[in-house]
């Protein structure tokens, strides 16, 4: 096994040789920009992890690594269309740099890009993989088009948003590594493990994001804090806050997240506030913990060594406390 | 073997199986309708009858060929955003019946529904159709590509556009046989020829698209004649006008393809009068002959009986002179 950040470096040497000069450059050019923006390569660096972990060499899982980054880079070209978000990673967007039409297409090519990465693996295992990828692509579109569904929506529920991170979010991270366990040739049981593992992981970070949204440390948190209350999202503190609410104070809140003021701070101030009076907060940081106990759970009927297991969980700690 | 007709009928029952009720509505019902607009469904039947003219039965073929006809469909709808097209077989896109982030995500779901449906197929067969999409859909986007890059150029050259139109288009017909061939496992030479067979006639048909576009009968031409001569496209006859043309032919030719008249009537008959006087028109039509018969060439080399043969080519020609 080696450490997260040479499994970084070699997936980064890896994904540089991947970027050939091909033609038409107006097609592969927004390409290689958004797969050059870097980020913390955490998906493809969990595939190369898990496939070590069922005693597979890291390099047999590269491609399928890469599949992984491709495809999560083509959801943010996507998607960064639909938000109409002019940055990604502190640089333009692909339709800001160029215009929608080249986001569109050049999203379009790296989805299809994205399998081709399979053929280097024999039959059986290309099969494996697609099919675990088409599964996870869609639940991924449909993840995006519930949190579209929700911004025009009052109703949504607890259950009904936890879907949508699970998909949009939650179920990349569980591919990413079954992924590595389906080329590492691991026991079905194993495999599903480990998805389970990767997706309630992926669960608790989304929440971890949410509520560092609102809580987060200005110096340490990459984004803007109160970015979500700002864009009246409706995240897991906002909808916790409403349930745990008595009706004045519901009705106060979503007037709150109807407003778009010129100067946010007093708003962020007084979102904050409920967010604690209510024990929103306080749940929000019971489900993280929750969601990464059960991801830690799942590990017990992992047929691996315990050094290993330690090393999954120290991992995922880090993810959440955000130390990669 | 059945005819056309009895294959479109088959597949059209097999089609309307497959459209259930899924959620989130707001991303299935946008496929549900483009799937559900109609068209000749030729790409599909071509490959329900390449299966069988390979001896093995139509039914075993529906997945790859519904498989060929989702992905034709969000090309379709991915590039009417693109070119902002209001209107799609008479009734709205589905960006303009929706709106665009509905059009580009809805799509996007459909390229991986697309590739789903090969899930039916066992290993060895999922991996050789999905290989042959992959790179059959990669080359559709590199065409589309094309297409928009030549808009904005004036030094196209014929071989650029007649790889542009072999990507865009014909490249599809090509892998909807092939598909047909692999599923009844034919041998991999027969695959190749039923495959270049189904390209050379995607050229040809491309290249009599553009003919019957200024010189089609209004009455069975599908679309408005003169189209491409109102939209300053440079197609096939253009671009043999301007290589047909003296220098100052040549610079009439470019002055009327950069104007936008109220009333096209004059330019349209313009330009037909250069077409034909250039002598474009008539390498136009050679050019289809040309395409038509290489792909009848191809039939020569391949292992079936004659009179499936000579179906194939009446296919083939009724696809020319559009009768189906």
């Amino acid at each position: 096994m080696l450490t997260i950040e040479k499994y970084q470096e070699k997936f980064i040497a890896f994904l540089e040789t991947y970027s050939t000069v091909k033609e038409p450059r107006n097609l592969y050019e927004p390409i290689e920009y958004i797969l050059g923006l870097g980020g913390k390569r955490l998906r493809p660096v969990l595939t190369l992890m898990t496939a070590e972990i069922f005693n597979c060499d890291y390099k047999e899982a590269l491609n399928a690594a890469l599949s992984i980054e491709v495809f999560h880079n083509f959801s943010l070209v996507h998607d960064d269309i639909m938000d109409d978000a002019p940055l990604r990673r502190g640089e333009k967007t692909v339709h800001e740099k160029w215009d929608i039409n080249r986001g569109i297409l050049s999203g379009d090519a790296m989805l299809i890009m994205a399998y081709q990465l399979f053929e280097n693996y024999e039959a059986d295992v290309f099969q494996d993989l697609a099919k675990l990828f088409s599964k996870t692509a869609l639940e991924v579109c449909e993840g995006q088009q519930y949190d579209v569904d929700f911004e025009t929506r009052n109703d949504v529920t607890i259950p009904e948003y936890l879907k949508m991170i699970e998909y949009k979010t939650a179920v990349l991270v569980g591919a990413a590594m079954n992924m590595g366990a389906i080329i590492a040739k691991a026991p079905k049981e194993d495999q599903h493990s480990i998805y389970e593992f990767g997706k309630n992981l992926g669960i608790a970070f989304q929440l971890q994001d949410d509520y560092l949204d609102a809580f987060g440390d200005p110096k340490t948190f990459g984004k803007q804090v109160g970015g979500d209350i700002i864009e009246n999202k409706k995240t897991y503190l906002y909808l916790k806050a409403l349930e745990f609410s008595k009706e004045l104070d519901k009705t106060k809140l979503q007037d709150l997240f109807s407003t778009n003021p010129e100067d946010p701070t007093h708003k962020i101030d007084l979102a904050k506030q409920i967010f604690i009076s209510s024990g929103s907060a306080e749940a929000t940081k019971k489900a993280i913990k929750e969601y990464t106990d059960r991801a830690f759970s799942v590990l017990e009927f992992l047929d691996v060594e315990e050094d290993e297991k330690e090393l999954l969980k120290t991992f995922g700690g880090s993810l959440i406390n955000r130390k990669v």
